[in-house]
């Protein structure tokens, strides 16, 4: 009984379309003119010998990007995207990522750097370059790797069968089968036409365009009499084991097939263990995609796999192997705008890859993706190598094109400085948040994305973290201390803070016997419990009124069923972020605003404001843009202005009464202003909430001025656990502070 | 200037009458004869060498319940009440707490057990015996302890004034009007008319009743010889020290009068320190309120005090204050339906207080009580002294009407053994927790009532608590993680629990797409986030239909804007309780039912099993009571059964198809019974989630056989944080686990 048929006997349909996804992207640091980098590795990407993400392959100057193992080609594809951002975010400034696996110039051997990553390693290195030579070493692609599901394959097993046996059985299958068809993949997905001259040196030279040098034999292969039995995995193991001990190969790892057998470093372990996964290694740099290989290509990969293994179980020999591994170079060395070498054989694939997709109920998103292929397979024009083709005689160079195509992707990056575009529907400090657990190497997975709840690990240490900062190191019960206000008051006045005097009301009875109590004092009401500024209403010194009071109750009734009616502070309100007992940030708030300059009117003040890159819907972005509307145009009536006014130099004109940055306020950073007595207090405060995390909210009539216990010299308004980071990290004006790499920091401190 | 003339200039209405009020009450221990105990002060009430509630006075069997400092007399008597509570539910079998000042009973001299406080305290008792007798220390009372606000006492300086100096001339003035109008509140309140004959063995005996014995020279007073001057704080001290030095008094505290000024062991430090508060010792116990005083009474005695501030500046003499002595002494001696001694005074002294009244806009209810003491004051047959004297002479004596009330009092607290019905306005479980937290002589705050959120402290060890288990143990991330169902299974899944199998939709066309994978199979759709069971569907196996499964998807999301699907075991759903690495109980959790007796009907059958105290409205009581609704008549029907059916013997007859507590299920407990392995995996889980607090619920087919890891040995719906403990604490069947005491014991280590 073949696969296809235990799928749909056993319906196994749901399981056979799961995966463990993950790709390997490599591709070489550039400057402006296309010639490698020179530089090292950067060390903003901290330390290789245990990052997940960024890695270098062979040469220094030769980035490997690792996505996770994912559950979707989507989300491998979106953490590939992710860390591309993070990289290419930080790379020396002048170079670029070159998009194409071939480089365009190659520079004399002896300046091309080995990566350096220990003895060892730069010891297997300095064989491969003695064997291969260097400019090999330099082709870029993507690896992708593809495992089935433990309960599939559990599925699948017929009697006495283990699960090893299993694994092995059906991933043998996958490869042979793999090898048989891989070229329908070379001439859809190649994309290496050309390489320097410097590249062909002392062999063989192509003279004209290909579809993917890389996939042929003047790619990185190993000599031609090292070949591996695919017949089964005890022929492939025997094969392989005799090739090292000949020395031909020097460990088990220098085997370059377009197929790896993974779970183990040694081959032998897998007949016991059962083959983990398998590695498909043929897929070259496609320079239109940001990452090197579209989502779409990453499903057909997926698609292509799951439809190798639907093929009737025809036994395949080892001269069917040979005839794809013919077909492969064949495709691989031929023009790109040349036919499919055997376009009956492609379509009759294709058929079978539609007859699945049919039968597995997938989704209208995969059956146009075949479709689009198999007008690929007939129009060889609309092939990548084909495209690039047409794109390169366009523009008259390769280089011109990938400096062009590798610029793009770097102005899309810096555009956006302050979050992840993979990552763009999770909030920005969560966005922020990942790109730094990306850069220093933390194991990331998003347990729920709308939630924005993250796992990080680093070795056996376990971290969740949901909203960028509520973690572990925080208690149970502060949050629920900060949440609230008759709470946080009492915890904070009985630790000898100043604290606004407060008093609680339920409804306009009470309201009116406390009355007397706060008559002719300033004194603000507003509901125990909100966050939005809603419900809220001042009285200063004297202005108290019984009437007025009893209304303001009332609409701070509308917002919480308990009301705090509370001595009133004149002062500046100042954001203090403390984190692992230190005030990290301290933030002023300013209402929406724009400054004159003598020839500008308002409205176009505010264009001008708003044409900064932070500034947008104030969700996407960390700030917002300043809107002109009706409370604008009163607020600027009360200056004697309007939209068109022109404003003379150096004169500030407020566009809002309120200083939220979600009304086109701008964030300004004072941590270095604030007098260090102020910072002491909000992390005291912190230890009195029992919090390692909190916002608190101050009141300072000078904050140059030393902290005094006067209630007077400084009030507290309240504590805010899970408080903003966004507009620390990103304010209007002064200096950003990185909030998250300190989250990072407390929850490892072993971090090294 | 005089105080009232202050607070009214400076607007300190507000402050004035803020207080901080304890109260301390002593009772005897007697036997269902009106005999004290012969036991020993209870184990149960813990370490009296730091227990601030529970304590023992003079004699072992004579308790002293003392409330925290509180901000209102109500709150105070609300304290007191719950400390009553816990304590007559911890008395031996048999014990009561004597509700009058005097005993009816007294035992031979020998037979009273000085109370065991260590050495020191031993030997200042047997001195107090040596020179006063065994039985005049058998008396109780109760003392008012009364402070004003700091913020008032600051805002009442005088220019050059320290704080200190501001307290000792407000408190003295207040101690010294306090003497000359005291016989007001004796006339009023009074409740000491009889002794038994032993009381006066080798002196003058009292053969009618009196108001108050115990106020009068009869009581426990100093020799006639020792008399303080009240003429200044100064003179006060100096005339005690000499006492003191002289040898006629041990120590400072061996002084007896009326008021005490508290702050200091040593009244020379007072002089510097200034006054504290000030303590009120002549309140007899009246016996007709629970615990010793009406909350009425108790706000009576603040409007006293604050209305002896409110008279005008009169400089008291010497002389003033000994005429209010002998007024003192003459009503306390005076029969119990005599005028008062001096009613004009009286009579004006309450027009101070009306009017003070009227100045500071008290509530209605103040101006009641004044009104009801005038009237008193008017007719002496309503003081608390007439009413007892006529409620003796209708009993036929104290000893009767005291252990009667005294038994009324017990009844009243073992009727509701799951609460304190002084914070009934709580949850169950803080109820619980507060009783607990009384019980073993933790310092105890409520922060705020309706958030039930509680501040503990041991020594200086401070945890805040809400709702009886959240706590600072737990960490911010645990309850996030198990509050979100997807994130939960992914955290179980990666520890390697058997967790159903999973998909998450968002909408209906998503639906629609994983259908072909669970086609057939047992499952159960749900909201992502509920806890209240609305919105499940549960498809058994096979018998999942595209339409059915689409409404019961759109059913779900009317819940949650994310859906569950997810493989439905069979089995009986069992929640575990974990604590501190421990499972601490298990829970089934059955149907509403009755079980037939062969004579009554279904409907009679409810009614007896209503009976239970523990049922109610499932609020304010642990379990709820069966109703007999449509629901209830239908799941009748389908058994064949209606309301009047006879049920035969040992049937168990089904009201409910779902197992929740608040309609009517049993809660059993099978700690003992469930299979060790299943606690151990509790436990794990726990510790996946990163939690100290966890309820787990299982779905397990068989109890009593180990867990395998296979999928169908058992499997996990959910964890939930804040996990109930009033099931556990007061099951419907099986033991009881007193959870929260494992709370305190868990924030606690360190408690003896």
């Amino acid at each position: 009984m073949n696969i296809r048929q235990v799928i749909l006997e056993r319906g196994l349909e749901g399981l056979f379309t799961q995966a463990t996804i993950g790709l390997e992207k490599e591709g070489q640091r550039v400057l402006a003119d296309g010639k490698l980098s020179q530089m090292g590795h950067p060390s903003a990407f901290g330390d290789r010998s245990f990052h997940p993400y960024i890695q270098t392959d062979f040469a220094e100057s030769q980035l490997e990007l690792i996505s996770p193992v994912t559950a979707s080609s989507a989300e491998a594809l979106r953490f590939l995207g992710a860390i591309h951002e993070v990289t290419l975010s930080h790379l020396p400034k002048g170079e670029l990522l070159w998009p194409l696996s071939i480089p365009a110039v190659l520079p004399e051997a002896d300046h091309i750097l080995e990566a350096q990553m220990g003895e060892v390693d730069t010891r297997y290195r300095e064989y491969l370059t003695q064997k291969y030579g260097k400019y090999k070493q330099m082709v870029s692609g993507i690896h992708y790797n593809f495992g089935l599901t433990e309960a599939f394959l559990m599925s699948l097993r017929e009697d006495g069968e283990s699960l090893a046996q299993v694994r092995n059985r059906v991933y043998m299958t996958l490869a042979q089968r793999f090898l048989r068809y891989q070229w329908i993949l070379v001439y859809l997905l190649g994309a290496a036409p050309w390489a320097p001259e410097a590249y062909f040196k002392g062999g063989d030279v192509l003279t004209e365009p290909v579809r993917s040098i890389r996939s042929s034999s003047f790619g990185y292969v190993n000599q031609p009499h090292v070949q591996v039995s695919f017949a089964s995995l005890e022929a492939y193991a025997a094969s392989l084991c005799r090739l090292v001990d000949s020395g031909d190969l020097i460990a088990e790892k220098e085997l370059y097939e377009s197929v790896r057998f993974r779970g183990s470093q040694s081959v032998l372990d897998l007949l016991d263990k059962g083959i983990q996964y398998l590695e498909f290694r043929i897929f070259d740099l496609n320079p239109f995609a940001p990452y090197g290989i579209t989502e779409a290509d990453a499903r057909f990969i997926h698609l292509f796999l799951l439809g190798l293994l639907w093929l009737d179980d025809d036994e395949l020999t080892e001269a069917d192997i040979q005839r794809g591994r013919d077909l492969k170079e064949a495709t691989a060395l031929s023009h790109p705008l040349s036919s499919a070498m055997d376009l009956d054989e492609g379509m009759n694939f294709f058929a079978v890859l539609e007859a699945m997709a049919e039968q597995l109920h997938l989704p209208a998103s995969d059956r146009e993706i075949l479709a689009q292929k198999i007008q690929q397979l007939q129009q060889p024009e609309l092939t990548l190598a084909g495209k690039l083709f047409q794109a390169v005689e366009e523009k008259g160079s390769v280089r011109d094109l990938g400096l062009d195509l590798a610029q793009a992707n770097m102005t899309a990056v810096l555009d956006r400085p302050f979050g992840l575009q993979a990552f763009a529907n999770m909030e920005l400090s969560t966005q922020a948040f990942l790109a730094d657990a990306i850069q220093y190497g933390f194991g990331l997975e998003i347990l729920d994305e709308r939630d924005q709840f993250v796992k990080l690990t680093f070795g056996d240490h376990i971290e969740y973290v949901k909203n960028g900062n509520m973690t572990s190191h925080d208690s149970y019960i502060s949050p629920l201390i900060m949440e609230n206000k008759v709470v946080t008051k009492k915890v904070l006045a009985q630790a000898g803070f100043a604290v606004p005097d407060s008093i609680q009301v339920t409804n306009l009875e009470e309201a009116g016997q406390v009355f007397h109590r706060v008559k002719g004092r300033p004194i603000v009401i507003k509901p125990k419990s909100t966050n939005f500024g809603l419900g809220i209403s001042i009285f200063e010194e004297g202005t108290t009124d019984q009437a007025d009071f009893l209304e303001a109750v009332r609409l701070a009734l509308l917002e919480d069923k308990e009301v705090m009616v509370e001595d009133f502070m004149a002062g500046t309100e100042y954001r203090f972020f403390v984190l692992g007992g230190e005030t990290r940030a301290v933030l002023l708030r300013v209402p929406a605003n724009v400054t004159g300059d003598g020839k500008s009117t308002v409205a176009q003040l505010i264009e001008a404001k708003n044409d900064n890159p932070l500034r947008g819907d104030g969700k996407s972005t960390p700030l917002k843009k300043i809107e002109l509307g009706d409370l604008e145009v009163l607020q600027l009536k009360a200056q004697g202005l309007r939209a068109d006014s022109i404003v003379p130099e150096g004169q500030k004109v407020y566009l809002r009464a309120n200083s939220n940055i979600s009304t086109g306020g701008d964030s300004i950073d004072m941590t270095d202003e604030v007098h260090p007595s102020y910072k002491e207090i909000a992390v005291a405060i912190t230890k009195a909430m029992q919090a390692e995390v909190c916002g608190v909210d101050f009141i300072i009539p000078d904050i140059h001025l030393p902290a005094e216990t006067s209630p007077t010299s400084y009030g507290i308004i309240e504590a805010n656990f899970n408080p903003m980071m966004m507009m620390h990290i990103f304010p209007a004006y002064g200096t950003s502070r990185r909030l998250t790499t300190d989250v990072l920091k407390m929850l490892y401190p072993e971090y090294p």
